[in-house]
């Protein structure tokens, strides 16, 4: 099942992409896709509808985050094995976390808007897990049933915010529209194996990262496990688990980052495309 | 003004307190205390009302967060000259920052719980700021104008997951119950110059942190200025501004740190007190 949000931001409806990519109305049915609609009861419900018997939307329509009201919006830094060797960085020994303003999530067709002044803005493509369940001291053998499902996040990144305004990356991530969420939330029963699912991020048309969930350091279902140590993880947070290969800093000889007038096209298999359009503040 | 909010964890209904000290019910006047009512329009409404016409409440009342729903829960790390001399650090060249969860948001009377296993947990008494007007691109000379009013916030950490379970200080600082948070918004007209408050916390009634908001590195105003050219800050967000010395972490010769039973006391100058007992998740 895929659902999703549609509308002006700040005003999406739920909605629900048909097997013949038609969208269909479910604000008859739910208010809102957010933790509150998350729990497996609900989706059962949901799943038990017949598409055809819900409204189509007609015309073109803004799609929102996938997700709305987001608590948390974790991050996993570092995560993929080959990503760490390109950075240079040591393999780390626990995920490691960090947060994005949930004020940074956008649509997946939105604009990212550089701020003011920046001129080291990246890219990167993301698995995001969007939690269903209340998850407090969970293991890692029970840790999926926590999941509702799976979105693409382009976790984007200023690294001269991240890396050099001193210390904890959390400046670099959480800058406006730096967060596009989405294009729908993938239930985890259609999803199968989130370990297994390729990536891609293009910018400009060219193909920037390639990748894939299996050379994740760290699985889902460990995130799961070592946070839910730490702290209650709530329907409706999500976790974005890192970023493969292939970001602009990381590029040889020199750093490529973004500028006004550039366009980023993200895939994960079975999670649909986002494309952004960069813009920045003057 | 002294704004609340009281009754049970998620149903917290809007207060005040009067000069006598006496609780009233704001509930005819605005649904909550949240980024929605914040704003110098709607603090001027209820600023211009008589308290002695609001009903008074009666009977012991649990008191909550005094900010709900709040976005960002921002926080300025070694921010204190003295502390940063304290835990051995080198001066931030930028405010440091890191997220605390908002799921770690409680009462400034509520339990302190312990997360399974945790033997490094550590107190900060912390002057919190509340934001009631959207801030972004702001400069430091008007950073004031954007600010609702002012808090206790106690920045519960643990040491061990802040700094052993590999990078970025929010694993320590997020756990559920971590952060207390009032018991009261002081409106910024009543607070005058935040950076002449005195602050204390005691533990078991020993006096362990005594600080003034003089000492910090950063000023509030400074913090705005900075956080907001990197993202928008949001009416009913929270920045807390860092902690003075005296956490447990840098007591000589041997660190001190909370063990289930004990009693926290936290005041700020004009602000208030805070009381909570520490428990453990079995």
């Amino acid at each position: 099942m895929k659902l999703l949000r549609y509308g002006a931001l700040g005003a999406e409806k739920p909605g629900l992409l048909d097997n013949a990519g038609l969208l269909r109305d479910l604000s008859g049915h739910v208010d809102d896709i957010t933790g509150d609609t998350l729990d497996d009861v609900t989706l059962a419900k949901l799943r038990a509808l017949d598409p055809a018997d819900l409204p189509i939307v007609e015309g073109e329509q803004r799609i929102g985050a996938c997700v709305g009201n987001i608590g948390k919006f974790l991050c996993i830094g570092l995560n993929y094995s080959d990503h760490a060797a390109e950075t240079g960085a040591a393999i780390p020994k626990h995920p490691i976390l960090f947060f994005k303003a949930n004020s940074a999530i956008v649509g997946p067709y939105d604009d990212v808007v550089m701020p003011r002044g920046s001129t080291h803005t990246d890219w990167e493509v993301e698995l995001g897990v969007v939690i269903g369940k209340e998850a407090k001291y969970v293991s890692k053998e029970d840790a999926l049933d926590y999941v509702a499902g799976y979105c693409i996040v382009n976790d984007v990144s200023e690294r001269h915010f991240q890396n050099n305004l001193t210390g904890q990356w959390t400046k670099g991530k959480s800058c406006d529209t730096f967060g596009p969420t989405g294009p729908w939330l993938v239930t985890r029963d259609e999803v199968g194996d989130p370990q297994n699912l390729n990536m891609t991020c293009d910018v400009n048309g060219k193909r920037m990262q390639t990748g894939t969930t299996s050379t994740m350091i760290f699985t889902v279902a460990e995130i799961i496990e070592h946070l839910s140590q730490l702290f209650t993880l709530h329907p409706g947070d999500v976790i974005t688990t890192g970023t493969p290969p292939g970001v602009g800093m990381g590029i040889k000889p020199e750093p490529i980052y973004l500028k006004k007038g550039d366009v980023m096209d993200l895939t994960i298999e079975g999670l649909g495309h986002q494309r952004q359009n960069v813009d920045q503040d003057a």
